[in-house]
């Protein structure tokens, strides 16, 4: 783990696992912790949350804590409060897509991923920013503000899922569901210093999650500790814990300058993490990127179509701007993108043949200042949103899980180790993340 | 089946499974048949064939006759005469695609559906007039000229698989190798007064067939007779017969109007034989046709995107004026179209759940007069593609077979009574075609 940010508050000095066990023995309640977090949210200034819902937190941190004392046990993340993405589908509480458009909304029904949670005993406390409709690794644009870096509240949180990352990182919760299409889970959570995992396409459902792009749209834990993380995933997925291994690992370590000009340090960072991996090439790796852009321009835009068309002033500026880019995408480049990542699942399956792992940075940068768009990268003047989102959303194309863990500070603002397994692998990345950051002594 | 055309040739006359007899009892030789086939060739002026492979054929027969001879016996094909569109690989055998792209093309390797064919003792006698590229349905516009209709020479044959409707219907050859992506068997076999068959996509491998919209190709039979387009599809399919079925089975009823404006005389001649079907409606039914155009055209053109940008000159005028607006189709549209299919499919699947088969005119008009590209249906003056593709790209949009038979003649020209099944139906198709073509007495 690194440094804890400025003022960080309560959770970001106890693990899930600490607070399970205080929860069994007595020593704290659900109540307890859902105080914490619900003072903490008040006093954040980082505008984490859209939405607080003390009232709902409260009663379901008592029913928590009755069925505990009652001897109902519902596993690690019984009592424990999270803090979902404002993308996701809450019953009874207002759900924005950071968007004036939802500016009301008020679901029926829980996200499947949010009704996992709370059959998993965890507490709802609230809703956390989202760039608006999660269109943007930035974090932000929203209707409601931008989150801020904890590390630094001028820098941006990074997106889309930018609330759930701050209120991990700034200790107001200990988890957070996040999205990730491109990148909007690995993203934050490596500009905020916390664990983040994209998992396989498809393992965790997207059911009750505002789409951005479908065939890339996933739903992924954030947390600070690589084990919470893991706790939260397999609630997520619908896992048990598979049994240990201690098999060695084979860790292939991908150049971020493959995809996008990154800076030294920030490289150094991540890379001292993996010091022994070897150097494997990615084919076709721009391809990927620009493979991204088509597929989820083509994607978000028929999301979208009708609401550019009756009520464009809804969307923020800078949003509606590049939906206007998006409609521009031809059905040919969206077929030849698909065409190439075809092709690309079958090619990047044979570096796996070789290494179990690749490694790599999750951001070339650390968090520009709120608002930058233009920022430099490796001495090269760059745009910020490709730039965030050059290590992440090739692996978003293949489908693959990946996981960013912190990898220290670099000037005072947090680095992120990317390592992206085959389908399937999460639990290896865990095991990985786990030697390479707390290795075994 | 209907009155031959006028000057119809040999196999106008003969079964194949009467010629498949005659040359086990010596009444015939393959290279009999193979003579026929080539004199019928040369004879005919209806400019069926691209190509003639007269060495080529007439070895093929020797060998076949001697396997006979020798006891080799290799099924029902064995020995018979076939052409094949000129969009399907023929190792040695110029293949084109009806371009001046490709107009000395020889490819190395047969395409898998030919290679089935050659297996089965089949004796390949020459390549067929395709529209340019496989993208038309009029059979008026390749590098070759057009192929005429063999009951009227200046009308159409409809198209893409225009020369091995024509070949069959003239009595050239029994059977015939058609591609069919939006009705380009069906379109044709109607025109022409064939059968023809579009299997269920997937059945009959692709590999070796130049596409023209992936998601969309097949490859299907065109014969005189029902039975014949049977023993082709099942060596296509590599299929054996399956039991036979005498259950009852339900005809539902699909009005041609539901898609498009359809001439009177041409519906009632196809309504003729299924008079106790019921009448059912296709839910979205011009959706599927908007559907086809958007997925189409943006896979048309991906195939051809470098083809238009360095060499357009090669391309037929109407051709390059066509691709350049399919190169429009938004990505965003062609996702809405690809989601609308997958919805469709689903709802159309609850149609079967009532019919076992659904019946409609494979054309809401006879053939247009070669070059027409306006023309009247029902009264309306209508777009002639458009007119031709409409009752056959629904069903190619769904993935779903479909069997396009003799309907009768109007003002002597051919009508097309279309059957359509669930996937994987086709013999059901040809068992229904044969009992209201043949009644059972």
């Amino acid at each position: 783990m690194i440094e804890a940010p400025p003022g960080a508050g309560f959770f970001a000095t106890h693990t899930v696992a600490g607070l399970a066990a205080d929860l069994r023995t007595g020593r704290r309640s659900a109540a307890d912790l859902v105080e914490h977090a619900l003072a903490e949210a008040a006093r954040s200034t980082l505008n984490a949350f859209v939405t607080v819902d003390e009232p709902g937190a409260r009663a379901a941190a008592h029913r928590a804590a009755d069925e505990l004392a009652a001897g109902v046990d519902r596993g690690p993340l019984h009592g424990i409060p999270v803090a979902v993405k404002d993308l996701v589908d809450t019953a009874g509480l207002r759900t924005t897509m950071g968007s004036r458009h939802f500016a009301d909304r008020v679901p029926d029904r829980d996200a499947e991923c949010v009704r996992r949670l709370r059959e998993a005993g965890a507490v709802v406390v609230g809703k956390t920013v989202t760039h608006e409709f999660a269109y943007g690794p930035t974090g932000d644009k929203s209707a409601h503000g931008p989150a801020h870096n904890p590390y630094r509240p001028d820098a941006m949180s990074g997106g889309s899922s930018a609330g759930s990352a701050v209120a991990v990182a700034a200790g107001i919760v200990p988890l957070a569901v996040g999205t990730d299409t491109g990148g909007s889970v690995r993203i934050p959570a490596a500009a905020c210093g916390v664990t983040g995992l994209r998992p396989t396409y498809g393992a965790v459902p997207v059911d009750g999650v505002f789409p951005l792009s479908p065939t890339l749209d996933s739903v992924g834990p954030l947390a600070r500790t690589i084990d919470d993380c893991r706790l939260m995933w397999r609630v997520l997925a619908g896992r048990e814990a598979p049994e240990a291994s201690t098999r060695p690992v084979r860790i292939g370590w991908v150049e971020p300058e493959a995809f996008h000009p990154a800076d030294e340090a920030v490289t150094a960072a991540a890379r001292k993490l993996v010091p022994d991996a070897e150097t494997v090439e990615v084919p076709d790796a721009r391809v990927l990127l620009a493979d991204y852009r088509l597929i989820q321009s083509a994607e978000a835009y028929e999301i979208h179509a009708e609401r550019v068309a009756r009520a464009p002033e809804l969307f923020g500026d800078e949003l509606v701007a590049r939906l206007r880019v998006a409609e521009q995408v031809r059905g040919w480049e969206y077929v030849r993108a698909l065409e190439h990542r075809r092709r690309a699942v079958a090619t990047v399956e044979t570096l796996f043949d070789g290494q179990d792992v690749l490694a790599l940075p999750t951001l070339p940068i650390t968090a520009p200042p709120i608002g930058a768009r233009r920022t430099s990268a490796g001495g090269r003047e760059v745009d910020v949103r490709a730039a965030l989102l050059s290590q992440t959303s090739p692996w978003s194309v293949l489908g693959l899980p990946a996981l960013s863990v912190p990898a220290g500070l670099v000037d005072g603002m947090p680095a992120g180790l990317q390592l992206v397994a085959n389908p399937g692998g999460e639990e290896l990345l865990f095991v990985v993340a786990e030697r390479l950051v707390q290795p075994p002594r």
